[in-house]
C-alpha cells in the first residue's frame, strides 16, 4: 500500500479510524481520523497514499505572528473561501478528494472545466491541490465576491503520490504557471519585519471583501500560517447564524474576536458601518430563518450547481444523502439546461427547524 | 431533618450531591445538584428545609405561548435583572441564601438596608424569595438601569420552611404590602388572550431597558413562564463578551434568537440602531477586554460592594475566592468608608486572559 505499512491500514480499519469507500465504481480507503501519524482526510486508491492536507495554524496579530512563527522570507497568497480538493490521476481516471477524504462526484465531473488535466497526465505522480469557490459550489453557502457564477479552481499546493511534503512555493508557482494551471494569487514576498507593509494589504482586502491570506515560508522548515480579515467574520457570521444550532457556538465567538483583533492591529477605530453589519448579520441571517420556517415549516438551505454528467449529479446526492443521514438532503429539480445538468437541492436544518418550531408554536425552553 | 427523611439526606452526602458548609458559624447542608425531588440549592439549616428555587421556563413568544402555557388569568411582573436569594429566620438570624445554596455573606449582612426583617421574626415559618440587583453587587456584572447606587432588593415570592410550594400571587401580594417589603412590580393581570395587551407593555419596557416578565398562574397548578425584551439580549452580550470562553457559547447564540423572536413579534423592522447596538456589544466589550490586558496583562472584571460589618466583607471574599478557585478573586480594597466598609475586588478570567496573551504574543490557534 505505497507509504503505508499493510499492518498500520489494518490496525486503523480494525480501529475504525479508516474505512472502505466506494463511489463511482472507484474503490479507495479513507482515514475518518488522525491515526498514528497519518492525518484525516488520507486516502489509499489503486495502492498509492493521497496524504491528507494538513491543518494551517491561524495568528490573530501580524506584527508579533509573523515574528514568532517566521524566522526568514515568506511568501502570501490569498486564501480563497470555498473547499479544498486535492485532485489526482489513478486508474485512468482524474479524481478528486474532499478534505475529509471522499471522492467528490461534483469537482471530478467538473475538472475538465477547472483546469487543464493534461498536467496529470504528464505528471502522474502529482497532487494538485486546489480550493473550489463560486455560488454554485455544493457545499459552502458564502463565496467569494469576486466569483459570479458557477465555481472556479485556484491551486495553492503541489503533492505527490505516497508523500507528506509540498513542492516548494517558488517550484510549484512556476510548475503551475508553465502548466497554465489556475492559482491562488500570490500577494509578494515578505519578511516579518514587512508586517506594516502586510497590514496595508490586509486592509485592501477586508475593503474589497476577500477572506485573508496564507503564508507559506520559502525554506524549510517551511513554516505555515493564516490571518483572516475583519469582513470575512462579520460574512462568516451572515451566511451561518441560521445554523447556528449546528454549528459549534464557538464558531460565533471565535469570529467576534478576530474582527476585534483585526480593527485593533489595523488601528480601525470603532465603525458604526462595521458594528451595524455585524448587528444585522446577526439579525437578518434569523429573520431570514423565521421568514422561511413561517413559509414552508422548515429551515432548509438550497443549493444550486451544475454537472456535466448525470450519473455524477446522482452519485453527488447520493453521497450527501449517506453523510447528512436520513432525510435530511432532498433533491428539488435535476434537469438538463443546455450543456449543463442543473442540479438543485436542499439540506434541511432539523436543529433549527425543531427549535423554531418548539418555541414559535408557544414551547417553552430552559436555557 | 423536617421534611427531608433522614435516609435521602444520607444517600445524597454519601453521593456527593449534598455537601455540610459552615459559614459565618451557621452550619448547613447544601444540595449542590438536583437529587430526586429535591431540587439543587435546597438547604438543610437548623433541622429545617428551605427549598431550593425552581427554575422557570421561558417562551420565546407571547401569541402562541401564553395560550399554551395559561388556561386561566395570570399576573405579570417586573423581572429584576439580579441574584436571586431565599431570605430566613433561624437559630435567631436571618440569613440569605443564593440560587445555589450557599449562605450569602453579602446579602445577610445588608438586609437590615434592604428589608425590614421584623416580617420574619412575626412570621418566623416564611421563605422570603427576592432578587437583589444594582451596580454595587458583587456577583453580577449588569443591572437594572434604574438602580443608580448600592443595591436593592425586590421580594417576588413568598414560600414557607419546609414546603415546596408558592403562596398564591394574591396573598403573597397582601403579606408583602401589609409588611412593608420591597416587590418586584406587578404589571396587571391577563389571559391568553390579552396577548397584544403584554405586547405593547413588553414593548415599553424594552424602549427602557428593563429585562422582562415573569408570569404567575392565579390558580392551580400555578403555572409559570417568563420572556424578556431585546434589549435584555444586547445587554447581556455587552457585559458578558469579555467572558465569551468561560460561558457556555450558547449564552450569544441563545439571546441573539430571543432579540430576532421579539422583534418578530413586535413587527419591529430591521433597525439599524438595534443591528448596532448588537454589533457594538460584540465589538466594544472585546475592545475594553484587549485594553485592559494590554494596560495590566490580565483580564479581571472589578466589583465593589459595601458591607455594614467587616467580619462578613471577609467572610464573602473568603466563599469566593473558595468558589472560583485557586487565585482568581484579589481584594483589591477593604477600607471604612463613612457608614460602611467597602470591599473592591477582582475577579480573574484566565482563559481570556490566556487566550489573549497567546494571541497577542503572536502563538497560532486551531479553530
Amino acid at each position: 500500500m505505497g507509504a503505508l505499512p499493510r499492518e498500520l491500514v489494518d490496525e486503523a480499519l480494525a480501529a475504525g479510524k479508516a474505512r472502505r469507500e466506494e463511489i463511482l465504481g472507484v474503490r479507495y480507503l479513507r482515514f475518518r481520523d488522525d491515526w498514528h501519524h497519518v492525518p484525516r482526510g488520507t486516502v489509499v486508491v489503486e495502492g498509492r497514499v493521497v496524504w491528507g492536507y494538513p491543518r494551517i495554524g491561524r495568528i490573530l496579530r501580524l506584527e508579533t505572528g509573523l515574528a514568532e512563527q517566521f524566522d526568514g522570507p515568506f511568501q502570501a497568497e490569498e486564501k480563497i473561501d470555498g473547499y479544498n480538493v486535492r485532485i489526482v490521476r489513478l486508474g485512468g481516471r482524474a479524481l478528486a478528494f474532499t478534505r475529509g477524504g471522499f471522492l467528490c462526484p461534483f469537482t471530478t465531473d467538473r475538472l475538465p472545466d477547472l483546469m487543464d488535466t493534461a498536467f496529470l497526465e504528464a505528471e502522474p505522480e502529482r497532487v494538485v491541490c486546489a480550493e473550489v469557490a463560486g455560488p454554485e459550489n455544493p457545499y459552502l453557502v458564502g463565496h467569494p465576491p469576486f466569483i459570479g457564477e458557477d465555481v472556479r479552481l485556484f491551486v495553492f499546493d503541489l503533492m505527490r503520490l505516497d508523500r507528506a511534503e509540498f513542492e516548494a512555493p517558488d517550484r510549484r508557482a512556476r510548475l503551475v504557471r508553465e502548466a497554465g494551471l489556475p492559482a491562488a494569487p500570490v500577494l509578494g514576498r515578505y519578511t516579518a519585519a514587512d508586517w506594516e507593509r502586510l497590514r496595508a494589504l490586509l486592509r485592501r482586502l477586508d475593503a474589497e471583501g476577500r477572506e485573508g491570506i496564507v503564508l507559506k515560508a520559502l525554506a524549510p522548515p517551511w513554516r505555515r500560517a493564516k490571518y483572516v480579515t475583519a469582513s470575512s467574520a462579520v460574512a462568516d457570521v451572515r451566511v451561518s447564524v441560521a445554523a447556528l444550532r449546528q454549528l459549534p457556538p464557538e464558531y460565533f465567538t471565535n469570529r467576534i474576536l478576530r474582527l476585534v483583533l483585526f480593527l485593533d492591529e489595523e488601528g480601525m477605530e470603532a465603525d458604526p458601518a462595521l458594528e451595524r453589519a455585524l448587528g444585522a448579520a446577526f439579525i437578518e441571517g434569523l429573520q431570514a430563518a423565521i421568514a422561511q420556517f413561517r413559509a414552508e415549516h422548515r429551515v432548509a438551505h438550497r443549493f444550486r450547481c451544475r454537472f456535466r454528467e448525470r450519473a455524477y449529479a446522482e452519485a453527488f446526492l447520493a453521497l450527501q444523502q449517506r453523510l447528512a443521514g436520513h432525510g435530511r438532503v432532498r433533491a428539488l429539480r435535476l434537469e438538463r439546461e443546455g450543456a449543463w445538468e442543473v442540479l438543485e437541492f436542499e439540506k434541511l436544518d432539523p436543529e433549527m427547524t425543531g427549535l423554531l418550531g418548539h418555541v414559535l408554536r408557544g414551547g417553552v425552553v430552559y436555557d
